[in-house]
């Protein structure tokens, strides 16, 4: 896996804490939780364009899509999704090293204030489009996000 | 259909005209051509969310992905395509109005300048995240781009 092409982790350590994986995918925390319960899912295979994923592949994805937003739904309740496959970060050096891989941003939004750990979670751009700054929070709160999302992923 | 809830249109027109339609999602050419060739895949159903869409939904847009690809591929060329399924535009009005629908936008990205139909197209934002800004081209030129992307639709 690359470790610099994440566009909205924009933080040292890639896609992120690796919370499960199924036969195809793998799911990360995200190292940005700017936006909370942020994730990023990537194919194992190397591939360039969504074009290129195969039915299995697809069948794998939409059962995390489900699984997902109904996990982080019974957690932190946010208002709605955003997913994204953008890739766009890869594209920045020269055109010959150029080496894209699929991966989804699952970014949930928040109208209200949470407080999860005694950290508040704001998202100071809901009703637009998610920004590509970073919000780090501590290794603790961080691993508790990871295994809130995994207990309900796994239920 | 709402008419107000396109983040990266940006214009009057909605979702923008209608390209195709499968049996269950609507293709239109969006309004803003910031990005040439960029459209708006939306549910015919009326759904939420990502985890409300059906497989046999799931399975047609699968489709939809690998023939929009491969016929934008055919005529401008793209380095990339952004993929997302965004929503946050419903969320603007007041919570009990809000009535988000299931659309992705397509976004074609470049890194080169593309010419068509005498106008020209840059990406002035190729390696980063789209921006909802409009960018209104002639209706002689977007008919244009429609029946281009059309055509190899329907190849």
């Amino acid at each position: 896996m690359m470790t610099d092409n994440c566009e909205y982790c924009q933080l040292a350590g890639g896609y992120g804490e690796l919370i499960e994986e199924t036969p195809y995918w793998m799911i990360f925390l995200a190292p940005s939780q700017r936006y909370l319960g942020t994730c990023v899912v990537a194919l194992k295979k190397k591939r360039a364009n969504l074009s290129e994923v195969n039915d299995a592949e697809w069948d794998d994805f939409v059962q995390i899509v489900r699984k997902m937003e109904d996990s982080v739904n019974k957690s932190f309740k946010p208002n709605l999704f955003n997913w994204s496959c953008f890739k766009n970060a890869a594209f920045r050096k020269d055109n010959d090293d150029v080496d894209p891989e699929i991966h989804w941003h699952f970014i949930p939004r928040y109208q209200e204030t949470v407080l999860f750990c005694g950290v508040k979670f704001d998202d100071p751009d809901f009703g637009h489009i998610p920004q590509p700054i970073a919000r780090k929070v501590s290794s603790e709160v961080m691993n508790n996000i990871k295994l809130e999302i995994k207990k309900n992923l796994l239920e």
